[in-house]
């Protein structure tokens, strides 16, 4: 059994469990009380704010508990933008952003707020200079994470913030990924963190906003937590978060170094194990735990199956594991491959034994996924004059790509296939395809059912 | 050491802790994840859900977990008024809703929406037929809280439920205070609770919506919780809470008794202990656990305070006691006196002996606040023709009231009294005092500084 989905959810570290324990004795009371129970709560809540702010490099009555990093992004986003409503109503943010940035992107958008959404190179890093080129005389907040929860890339944050500060815009910085690793450096206004990804609890997020940025906190509130978060204060679970945090700062550097070394390993030896295999995200930038790479002709989700069968716990950012049927907007963003993507995201303590084990089963299992695959139904080809038509309407990625393989040795070079698809990973796969495969991809055009993919055989 | 404060928040269940501890190792993964750690989860989530829905008597999709009753209430009422946003903007809520409730309807008014606040009468008990009186053509939504969080009444929900619902009006009910005692009867459309409130952990509250109410979550959402509930769930938290609703239930009936014949003592001997004390709150409709009382010429802070020293932590609806410096609104709604305020709320399994110690201590308690009050500052009195003016300007509550008592008797029967104050708990406290003392409560006129309170001596 090995668990390797970190940047989902970290198992509980020891000291978050142990303080967690302790404090439930101790922090159960309204820290609001003047009685004894509610002193106690209140002496746990405000170490546990000074712990935080240090490890956060800010005062404590710049740190606000919430209740989820998501919560946290939500109520920071919200607050930064109605503090700043006279200034405008636009909003950038990183075109890979964690989904709750979007969402609140979506939100603004929906109420007549515009947004501008930087894009990142095929590595997923975004270029400040784009942030600068994005500001505007109504911006009111930028945003930028300052890892990637997908890929591991980790964003230019200091010199964003520079950009930004210049223009007197304040950065939000989603810090969800990096926190336990370390500070996030730079002139940043607002932070948000989630402390169930450094092995903290679940049930508690921060809210930094720094002293002098303009925050007005939206909907109901009431007089708890700088009347950032409402709602009676989760004292063991805060408690368990900001000892876990230190508790993991400690280790940090020296872990850091073993874990890059394990996937300095993974992304060495599955391109050489695994036969049409893309990695992605930064080679360089990144942070130590995460690496994450898409199988051509492969099906995310049953090779998340396999992998599972076989003990290991990873995540995919292929469509075909999600519920909307959509492919990752970050691997969307960053151009590449989405089919059969797997995420490996090693926790503090991964065994090395358990890496190796992986790299030794990887084969098989994508191995296996693609002999189930590698029959699919005849598709309907037909030749259009010099155009060959696939039509692989009704189909679920990655057979649109399969089927695009098979055929492409029928077609002269110069010559063209036409792969008509309504998944809509197809339009991201195949250009990612054709990329891997050094095929021209022409573009699309509609069809009368679905999108139809027009690829120049080239090689 | 007794702690009486359980209508804040309730110590944690030895099931809810159990149920916590087992729950840290299975419940801390992903449930949307896919492989073992993650469906885990998930059949941690899903069998908490059903728990849960079968103790508030509801399917287990129409229920929620959110972060605190507070979050269930927030998310509850802002989702049901843009359900109905095209019937229209008006909200009604009763004067003695928790400050949740409240805030909401703060962000409607503010956001150019209508609010009704139905009224109590003396014992805190709204009146179904008062509802009906406010229902309008544009009512968006009724709220009703189950019972009172300050003074313990129960309110007749089903009756505002069935008015409600012959007008197509949803109603929510605020079940906080009452949900371990049992389910809410009646036809209500959504509802919402605390766990912390019945010994769960804190970071739990539900969020129940029937099904066919029209409810559109607002702000940013997810895909989790039904989109009403965004952010990672707190699962461990989540166990310990529907595990502990199922633990209190059983108990419930039983404990009623006990601690209804244990609170029953206390209304019953205070008065006889205590001179000059008023028991608020209904004395039959009540929640078991509740009994409040305002003691005459005490602040109640001071009086936390002595009995804290004793060992007993109680909690206060006196100004005194508030940092905003205002008196409760739910004793200002019931038009009863707030100064000396005491709460008193048993928690499972109190014990008789710490009640009757309580009963023991109070008397001495109140004497010592009233001895150091009973030497303020002598006070302006000045006689205008036939009134007799006390400028009580600068002095906090209860100096005013302990100023007129002093001077009642220097006027004849049909002369009148002026107090001067500037302490918005006077407003309050002067008309109680009154009706206590049966004197006459003439009114208030605006004065130079602060407001001119008029008695006339009756007696």
């Amino acid at each position: 059994m090995a668990y390797f989905d970190a940047a989902s959810a970290a198992p509980l570290h020891p000291v978050a469990r142990q303080a967690l324990q302790a404090s439930l004795d101790e922090g159960w009371a309204d820290p609001a009380r003047l009685y004894r129970e509610g002193r106690r709560a209140r002496v746990l809540l405000d170490a546990a704010r000074e712990a935080a702010a240090e490890a956060v490099g800010c005062r404590p009555d710049e740190l606000a508990f919430t209740s989820s990093g998501t919560r946290a992004v939500h109520t920071g986003i919200a607050g930064a933008l109605a503090g700043r409503r006279r200034i405008g109503r636009h909003l950038i943010v990183s075109a890979v952003e964690h989904s709750s940035v979007l969402h609140s992107a979506e939100v603004l958008e929906a109420a007549g707020g515009s947004v501008t959404q930087v894009a990142v190179d095929r590595g997923g890093l975004v270029d400040p200079a784009a942030y600068g080129d994005a500001l505007r005389a109504d911006t009111a907040l930028a945003c930028l994470q300052s890892a990637n929860h997908e890929v591991g890339t980790e964003q230019p944050v200091g010199a964003v913030a520079e950009v930004c500060r210049a223009a007197g815009v304040p950065l939000l910085v989603d810090a969800a990924q990096s926190l336990g690793w370390g500070p996030v450096d730079g002139g940043w206004s607002l932070l948000t963190a989630s402390a169930h990804k450094w092995g903290g609890p679940s049930g508690v997020g921060l809210l930094v906003v720094r002293k002098g940025v303009r925050f007005a906190a939206q909907g109901p509130v009431d007089e708890r937590e700088s009347g950032r978060a409402p709602g009676f204060e989760n004292i063991p679970a805060i408690v368990a978060a900001a000892a876990s945090l230190r508790a993991v700062r400690a280790e940090a550097a020296e872990e850091a170094v073993r874990l890059r070394e394990l996937t300095d390993r993974i992304r060495a030896r599955v391109p050489r194990l695994v036969p049409d295999v893309e990695v992605v995200g930064d080679p360089v930038r990144r942070l130590p735990g995460v690496v994450t790479f898409s199988c051509l002709y492969v099906d995310g989700e049953a090779l998340l199956h396999e992998l599972d069968r076989e003990g290991f716990s990873v995540s995919s950012g292929s469509s075909c594991t999600s519920s909307t049927l959509t492919p990752s907007h970050v691997l969307r963003a960053m151009g590449v491959l989405s089919e059969g993507n797997v995420r490996v995201s090693l926790p503090f303590g991964a065994a090395e034994e358990d890496v190796e084990r992986f790299l030794a089963v990887l084969p098989g299992a994508v191995s296996a996924v693609r002999e189930k695959l590698g029959a699919p139904v005849a598709s309907e080809v037909v030749r259009e004059e010099d155009i060959l038509v696939v039509d692989s309407l009704g189909k679920r990625c990655p057979i649109p790509v399969i089927e695009l393989a098979k055929v492409i040795g029928d077609v002269p070079v110069g010559g063209l296939v036409r792969v008509l698809s309504d998944d809509e990973a197809a339009r991201l796969d195949i250009p990612a395809w054709c990329e891997m495969r050094n095929q021209e991809y022409v573009g699309e055009e509609p069809a009368d059912r679905g999108t139809a993919y027009v690829v120049r055989r080239a090689t």
